[in-house]
């Protein structure tokens, strides 16, 4: 490519951005105009793609970290030929209904791989979909599987504490196809970088096992050098590219004042001949356009010869993969769970929830290949490691467990990374107070609609003695509330079954197991096959007699309720209780269904936790007994009853309201 | 010290924590044996506190960030001699009203300097307690500030993402007194370190600016000369202990079965036999307690003459001094508000409230020396340097803002270690919806009862274009969830004034103000002296005729409510706007004035944000305009229109309940 092309094509990208962002009177131009020359080279001779074929398993991956930089993307998706980033598209950026939101957004358009913005996300993503393609390549084969992942961060990436634990782990696993293109421009929205940050970032690399390097962000030649070396290392790759963020514009190139914020007429009009690119905004010149769309054909070829490749695979091995391509579940799953759960009914066993959640995975592991386990380093608290098992390593990536360590948010952001990459179904582990921790994260689970499964034990007060800190109680209705976030907590090894079926049936939200740490009994005794689960909320034990009132409860709290619900029966009171294991799910169900479960009568709800996401079950009448603020450090029995979580109180507040 | 006193010293904490965690029949006893050595040089040969002073200003402060080695910090603070650490505690190590909580809880006791548990918090808070000394030394002089601060770390902290954040603001900022000692015991909960880290921490750390040593933490020679190397660096200093988690026991030293459970009776026998300890379990000889006690004196003469030094100084150094460490707000700043109030009430500007929120600040930064503020990388963007704020510095502290960088938990945290130092009242800032990112630090300013002021700007889809990566939507309900939280959303720059005033009156809690990207009019134009605000929710126009209706907003969406009263009034219903700007506030009020305010009638609240922590006051028939999902990336009106959060909703919402 002679380098006048190479600057027209990068031009081409400099001139979208700037032009978008001052049509929307909005948005971010800084970045797309300084990363321009490294999009334009890696997106013209490196990246792995086919516009035609947008979702084609062994592309390339290119995660936009630095996600307020859309219009790179956006640019980049348009001139290479990505049919439904049109043109139209980009004029409109920034408006209702497009596909040019504000920050990327999984979705809208073909070649958006994840959801971007809030910082530092993108590097875990990239984390999750580069350890994804290394384990799956180690099940289907190098020739099956064989991609790398590209990621774009800035100075705000690096500086988030993610950043930390998504660069640990990737040169932990010594991640070689996973590179780093660094936007190493010295400016951030306070000013110049050096006013809040002196970190030497390629020694930072280094010492977690990184190659790195560092270049002129505007020399064609050095970046095509240098991702041309980041190709052949054995451990993951980051490379510094000096640029001069806004590039091009006269006054604003090189300051905060161009990065997020439009450029203003008088200093497009500048950029337009700094650049030497007359064109009027969005139009972009034939010759232009046509090597853009040329190097969106660059790999045509490659993808036929890939399902050349696969076709000539055996027939399990190709059914396995584009199983787990679809995200469907393995046949016999269900009916392996429900032997499981007939089995439970029987045995009756008392078990942790947590314990409950093991003995599933045992069944559900084994019959759906595509699960791939973790844990921040809790791994036997949160029991999240099912018999046969095997942990991924560096030097065999053929397992399905995976040792996240004090890693929280680096895990929470790879596992999206890794139901991004598809193949796999990732679920992760911690306590469920640190949730805080990966909240940002779940968020974005929510917002992309990944199936990722979060599984939190130690879901309250009964945890016992490791005191606040450690014991949720805000933490379900703050969980709650998140938008297309289902919270599970089941009470029993069968309702704990039954979450884990939903959790995996839905695939397009993620699911929290919210999981205790004591033992609880099996209430569940008679077997069904429904997946009573399933409706959110159900009558566990109907009232005998007329029923006056209906306790509701959630996870260890359901055998309180029974307790108290007897105690009101031998007064000759009808109470019965109700299961109410996922709010979310039962919200979804018909007003008459809900009517008939939380009754007419007298309700009081008990959940060790603060009351908020009762309300709209309780009215202004309902009883609620649980949490009013922190916990405290002391034996599970002392804490509920100091904090008076017994069935005499639940007792009581069903009797002040007859 | 001759080394059979040292080693009889630090077998002292090892015995108390195994026998403690032995009798609690949980704890963590590993982390304590392990680093029994390193402790015992450190508060005995350096540590400079006075135990009959547990709140001496300028002591040292020492901060256990792996807090689940709390058994470490309560034998220190028992042998050295505080006393409310009795014998007695320490056998009740983990009961209910204990002050040896699982994990060291702040305000339990003398000597605990922070709430830890949570990992990398500590490093944090240490943080910021560094940078507190720098601030405070550069405004009264280093003869009246002048202190170390130590943290111990493991490496679960060193794993989390905030230790980044922590470890590169302390590299920037040149904190040459911090001193953290790295617990490297290479065992994590599950299992050696290398099954899920590779990182190179001294390389790590010295990337980030930091002098860095490794030593043999068992040899307190080398110890000894370690800290006292680090004492006399320019920049922050990492000393790595290479240790034995659970020193001293037979089987289970060095693996992760001495981490988070008890010992057990014959290894604890074991142990003793191998440590040559043979006292009883809470034994300690008299000549080791002696030794220990006598450590506790060591700086008692430096604390007389720091208060003669002190008392030497001019009044009002000493009284500004003083002022600080009692955390009461200097004289004339409510005259000096009040006035602000009025001249808005009079002048009615249109104003955001994050822009309201600066123009308090001018006046209170202004009125109150001790704020301390600063930013998360959005300086502009959340209004939070006033007139007059100078920048802190490596080269100069005498500032009071602080460009924290793109580090909101990092912030957060350090934030916490300033306010738990004494002397400042910090306030930082991001944007709501990265309450997300520093949610574990705010929730350990709530535990700890620190008064944090948490600046949170751009609080809904009004921002706009940035879409729903940046639109908070869950984020209010989810922080009122949390306890001993005050969240505050001001409708305009009167009751933004109002806001700060009763967060910063209020020293045993962290506030969080929610404030508005766009602007709005003010609607407290009646000046009154009174802050309604501090009443949590209010009538701002009462009804015309018989209330029929109350409509309840906050921020942004009063404007809203206003707009529909006048529709209702118009069509003859009686209508009141109540303004709800802090629902905990309003919630501490008595049932009768709650009950005036919200009315009988019908009762519609509007926020652009989800319903959840509304249920409370709108029960089964209450109405709520507001969002039900993420938001969506367009202009400001668009938004509104498209969510179906405008005036004629909210009349709509009325009516259909009349």
């Amino acid at each position: 490519m002679p380098s006048s092309a190479h600057k027209d094509m990068a031009n081409a990208i400099r001139a979208l951005a700037m032009d978008a962002v001052q049509q929307a009177k909005s948005g971010h131009p800084g970045m797309p105009m300084g990363m321009a020359d490294v999009a334009t080279v890696l997106f013209s001779k490196f990246l792995k793609f086919d516009p035609k074929q947008p979702h084609w398993p062994d592309r390339d991956r290119f995660v936009l970290s630095a996600g307020h930089g859309s219009m790179l993307l956006y640019s980049l998706l348009h001139l290479t030929g990505y049919e439904d980033m049109t043109l139209e598209e980009l004029k409109n950026f920034r408006q209702m209904g497009a596909k040019t939101a504000g920050h990327p957004e999984y979705g809208y358009a073909g070649g958006i791989e994840t959801t971007t913005g809030p910082l530092g996300q993108g590097i875990g993503n990239a984390v999750g979909m580069a350890l994804a393609e290394r384990m799956l390549a180690a099940r289907f084969g190098d020739d099956v599987v064989d991609h790398y992942t590209y990621a774009i961060a800035g100075d705000g990436c690096l500086m988030e504490g993610i950043s930390h634990e998504a660069i640990s782990m990737a040169g932990h696993w010594k991640l070689g196809k996973l590179i780093v293109l660094f936007d190493d421009n010295g400016i951030t929205i306070d000013g110049k970088t050096d006013i809040a940050v002196s970190d030497d970032q390629l020694a930072r690399f280094k010492a977690s096992g990184w190659d790195v390097q560092a270049i002129d962000g505007h020399d064609p030649d050095a970046i095509e050098a240098a991702i041309a070396k980041a190709k052949t290392t054995n451990t993951p790759s980051l490379i510094a590219c000096k640029t001069t963020i806004g590039y091009g514009a006269p006054t604003k190139a090189g300051t905060s004042g161009s990065h997020g914020a439009p450029l203003g007429e008088d200093e497009i009009k500048g950029t337009r001949e700094a650049l030497g690119w007359s064109h009027e905004p969005f139009v972009i010149p034939e010759e232009v356009l046509g090597a853009w769309r040329e190097a969106g054909l660059r790999s045509q070829s490659e993808a036929a010869a890939w399902a050349d490749r696969l076709d000539g695979k055996n027939k399990d091995l190709q059914e396995a993969f584009w199983r787990g391509q679809s995200g469907e579940l393995a046949e016999g799953w269900q009916e392996a769970l429900n032997a499981f759960k007939k089995q439970i009914s029987e045995d009756q066993p008392k078990l942790a929830t947590r314990v409950s959640s093991q003995k599933t995975l045992d069944v559900l592991t084994a019959a759906i290949p595509e699960m791939a386990g973790g844990s921040a380093d809790l791994t036997g608290s949160n029991n999240t490691k099912a018999g046969g098992m095997a942990p991924v390593s560096a030097e065999d990536f053929s397992g399905s467990y995976i040792y996240y360590g004090v890693r929280e948010h680096g895990m929470a952001a790879a596992m999206n990374g890794i139901a991004l990459h598809g193949g796999l179904i990732p679920y992760g582990a911690t306590f469920l107070v640190f949730t805080d921790y990966c909240r940002p994260s779940i968020r974005l689970s929510a917002l992309m609609g990944q199936r990722v499964v979060y599984v939190m034990t130690h879901d309250s007060i009964g945890l016992g003695e490791d005191g606040p800190t450690h014991q949720p109680v805000e933490h379900l209705s703050a969980l709650r509330v998140m938008p297309n976030t289902y919270v599970f907590r089941p009470c029993d090894t069968v309702e704990t079954a039954e979450a884990w079926a939903a959790s995996l049936e839905n695939d397009k939200a993620p699911s929290i197991l919210a999981l205790t740490r004591q033992g609880l009994p099996t209430v569940r005794t008679a077997h069904t096959e429904e997946n009573l689960v399933s409706k959110g909320g159900y009558v566990l034990r109907e009232a005998e007699g007329d029923r006056k009132v209906t306790l509701m409860a959630t996870g260890s709290e359901v055998e309180i309720a029974l307790a108290a619900r007897e105690s009101l029966q031998a007064e000759g009171i009808g109470a019965a209780v109700v299961s109410m294991p996922c709010m979310e799910l039962f919200d979804e169900q018909d007003a008459d269904y809900k009517k008939s479960v939380l009754g007419k009568g007298v309700r009081v709800a008990v959940e060790a936790a603060l009351k908020q996401s009762w309300d709209k079950y309780l009215g202004f009448d309902g009883g609620f007994v649980g949490m009013t603020g922190f916990g405290e450090s002391a034996p599970i029995d002392d804490l509920y009853k100091h904090f008076g979580i017994t069935a005499e109180a639940v007792v009581a507040a069903a009797k002040e309201r007859l």
